[in-house]
């Protein structure tokens, strides 16, 4: 009994879904049942999907079988073409989840098998939140989170250099501005090494690298453009097509976000395959800690390097890691335009550059540099500091810029989102604590980063002394309602603590 | 902005699902993100649903805003109603997910609200799985196992009969065949005790009650009938809005069925909230034990037992469980028609009526009796047996299919699905197994339980002498591909082992 095939446009966010209609001949013979799976075949070609049952002629009609968006482009086949379903048997690996929400071990090659079923989009959303519950709540031992971070690199596409080394950094995320790779990324690759910086867009903070290089230059370029690219310029900020790279961790990421679950395991799992698919022989990586970073202490920091230490080493990649201080935002800017100026601050060697983003930069750009055999441990800043200070750095973003695609940008006068006010401080004393996720959440409320001009200004940092009524930090909205659910959302707590100077909680960090 | 309402025809089964063209103009200006949470109301009502974006304006229009059927039912206005959305605030009980999450222990507030938000489907599939998960994996202490009963039962229709006791019968299932309530009832019933006996269908099994009464009588009796009927009758087989006593349960088996969760904990909360919600006062619990029962052990039995006899008590509900032999299906037929035939043997006192489901009907209806303060332990067999032969309990069964609605069935001919085929034993010996599982899925493949025909007719049981060749069971087919499919399954493995006597693993239990 073959079915015309339709397309149903619904986005149904990395899950098959196949509807049919419920008097179609087919339902009432098999005995589907609703969310039952079925297997799709056209042309040799075959896909799961979780079934939908639908009332409506004019979404599916009676002799045909819809496919959501991520299906029918898996399916690859022509609207109407003849399909033919049956009930599927449930994916191969799903005997292994069940052994995983049993409480066992799980070996290598079951990872694989379930990672593979994952990137194919086989897993319903309910399997694949048992998967990522029965990982978190199971604890995966450090083994297992290694055939998991290996089972994600190997799915999909990997990309090879044919060089030695291809450098790469990542920050564990949390602190909002902090916009290092635009820095490190041009005073690496004018030095030389290889740094393809495949970057992401925001998922939940108020500017991802790809949103701020954005407004500076075309960040969406096709996979085959940016090898020549990068091999031309040594380097690059593009987020093109990073989602083939380690499909699996998309999937996974689309019910760890709406559960905000950010474990240890899951972590290095989602960064390291990423890495590792996209070429990379060395990583730096940054663990911010503080107060409201994702880590709040050195012992948790230093339980976290250890994890990734063994994870990378057992994917044969170089990794160092650098535990820094995480108790605020770096840099002046927090959203994308703002971001970007700040960055272009410390390129040009603006008078108002902000200094701890430059500082930060330098020191990670120095121990990147250090992967390079020919420099000797600890010369690192100073070839960095050079580099930048020579506009070598500058030299070298502008030609990355034109090669993914210039885009107009004026430093002394950014587009700023019209609607703005300032939050004053509520009396005076010095600044002792600066909450991140709520600045962060300020800004985001404020319209960033789908609005490139919004976001929040900083104009005071810990350590500061500010008087009654000094402004703290200016909001800049793109529109008059998301002024007011900023203002109100810093009116009940501005993220700023102002006191004594005892009172601030120095980090002992390396920097 | 409001939008215009439109239900979107597609059963999403048990969650809700708003839906917005992606070039709506509100979608473009909230920042959506897909399958976050938006909050939509109208007339005063509100309601939660998870966000999918369409491309469609046949599905839903620029200035629309679709629901799909569980929503736009819930939300309970008309189309074209105006409708407005925003980004809502989780629902209230998400933290103690977290907590859960996180493996802490719940409070009975606690359970309240994760109840009371999951029954309004105010969570998603991932966020359902979760709580699952991560009872199952965080395993449920007894008196958290209570404060999810307890919570279940309270949320929903709640009956109340105004007399005392209530009494109603239970199998935790894994059986074919074991059409005990269908018997029990009427006996019970016929003595004097109100035996509301909600049923439910068959989820997984080739048939559940409500599957073989709807043989001989409608089933689907309104709430308002039912009250009337019973009251008149003392006792109905009915399947009347159960989904409204303890409509969180249907909401979680939506994604415990598909990933066959079955837990303890899932099924004390699932079979008490039931019951207790129906106003039930006194329940028999039937525990079957078998190599390929749910249960498998005495041990594990009797375990389970304490756990049923604590909630119970906690609950107010009193408990008799009875440990039964689930070593083989009960009765000879397994699917509707096939299981209404026996059940109707047995009433009639038939020659071929099959002794071992007449003989565990007795035992569990005269323990159901000894419920009446009036009759002495010991007795209620007795007193069974004599409301069974004495054509009482078939006077009272007819007298409850004329109340609920006469449907034609002819005992001497009843109309089995046309085609058919014989299993025959490869060997002489005795039969010394028969695996639940095994016919219940051939009952299925057969077509059962949509096609009521359908089934398998067993000739032979543990312990019976069978030369090579005999027949040991029949199938029965609606269509010929199911014929095929059952035929095949049967072929691979027939789910009878046939050896020497002394093979027989006996179950030493109550009965």
């Amino acid at each position: 009994m073959p079915l015309a095939l339709c397309r149903v446009a619904i986005d149904t966010y990395r899950e098959n879904v196949a509807y049919l209609h419920r008097e179609c001949d087919l339902y009432r013979a098999e005995g589907f049942q609703a969310l039952s799976k079925v297997e799709v075949r056209a042309n040799g070609r075959r896909i799961l999907a979780s079934l939908n049952v639908v009332d409506d002629v004019a979404i599916v009609g009676h002799t045909q079988l819809g496919l959501s968006e991520d299906a029918f482009s898996l399916l690859g086949v022509e609207e109407g073409h003849a399909v033919s379903v049956s009930q599927a048997e449930p994916p191969a690996s799903i005997p292994a989840l069940h052994r995983k929400i049993a409480g066992e071990r799980l070996s290598r090659r079951d990872f694989r098998e379930i990672i593979q079923d994952i990137a194919e989009l086989r897993y319903s959303k309910i399997e694949l939140t048992a998967f990522v519950m029965a990982c978190e709540l199971g604890e995966l031992d450090r083994e297992e989170i290694f055939y998991l971070s290996d089972a994600m690199g190997q799915v999909g596409r990997r990309l090879d250099w044919h060089e030695h080394p291809v450098v790469d950094k990542h920050c564990i995320g949390g602190i909002p501005g902090n916009r290092t790779s635009m820095l490190v990324v041009p005073i690496v690759a004018a030095h030389g090494l290889l740094c393809p910086k495949t970057s992401s867009r925001a998922i939940t903070s108020p500017s991802g690298t790809a949103d701020t290089m954005e407004v500076l230059a075309k960040v969406e370029v096709p996979f085959d453009e940016l090898g020549e690219l990068v091999r031309t310029h040594r380097g690059c900020v593009a987020w093109g097509g990073t989602s083939e790279l380690s499909p699996a961790d998309d999937v996974l990421i689309s019910v760890e976000r709406p559960l905000s679950i950010d474990s240890p395991g899951q972590m290095v799992a989602s960064i390291l395959s990423k890495k590792v698919a996209a070429g990379s022989t060395h990583l730096l990586l940054d663990i911010p800690i503080g107060p409201h970073a994702k880590v709040r202490s050195m012992p948790e920091a230093r339980r976290l390097r250890k994890l990734f230490e063994f994870v990378a080493g057992r994917m044969g990649l170089v990794l160092d890691v650098v535990i820094t201080d995480g108790s605020q935002p770096v840099g002046r800017g927090i959203g994308p335009v703002l971001e970007a100026r700040d960055v272009m601050r410390v390129l040009t060697n603006h008078p108002e550059a902000p200094m701890d983003l430059r500082q930060k930069s330098l020191r990670l750009a120095g121990r990147m540099l250090e992967f390079d055999p020919d420099i000797r441990g600890g010369d690192g800043f100073g070839i960095a500091r050079d580099i930048l200070d020579s506009g070598r750095a500058l030299e070298k973003m502008q030609a990355i810029i034109r090669a993914q695609g210039e885009k107009p940008f004026d430093l002394d006068n950014p587009e700023l989102a019209p609607h703005r006010f300032e939050v004053l401080a509520p009396r005076g004393g010095v600044v002792t604590a600066i909450d991140n996720l709520r600045l962060a959440r300020i800004a985001r409320l404020a319209g960033a980063p789908k609005a490139k001009g919004a976001g929040v200004d900083l104009l005071a940092q810990i350590g500061d002394r500010v008087v009654q009524g000094q402004p703290l930090y200016r909001v800049h909205a793109a529109f008059r309602s998301e002024r007011g659910f900023a203002h109100q959302c810093s009116e009940r707590d501005s993220g700023y603590s102002i006191g004594q100077p005892d009172e601030i909680n120095r980090l002992n960090v390396e920097f």
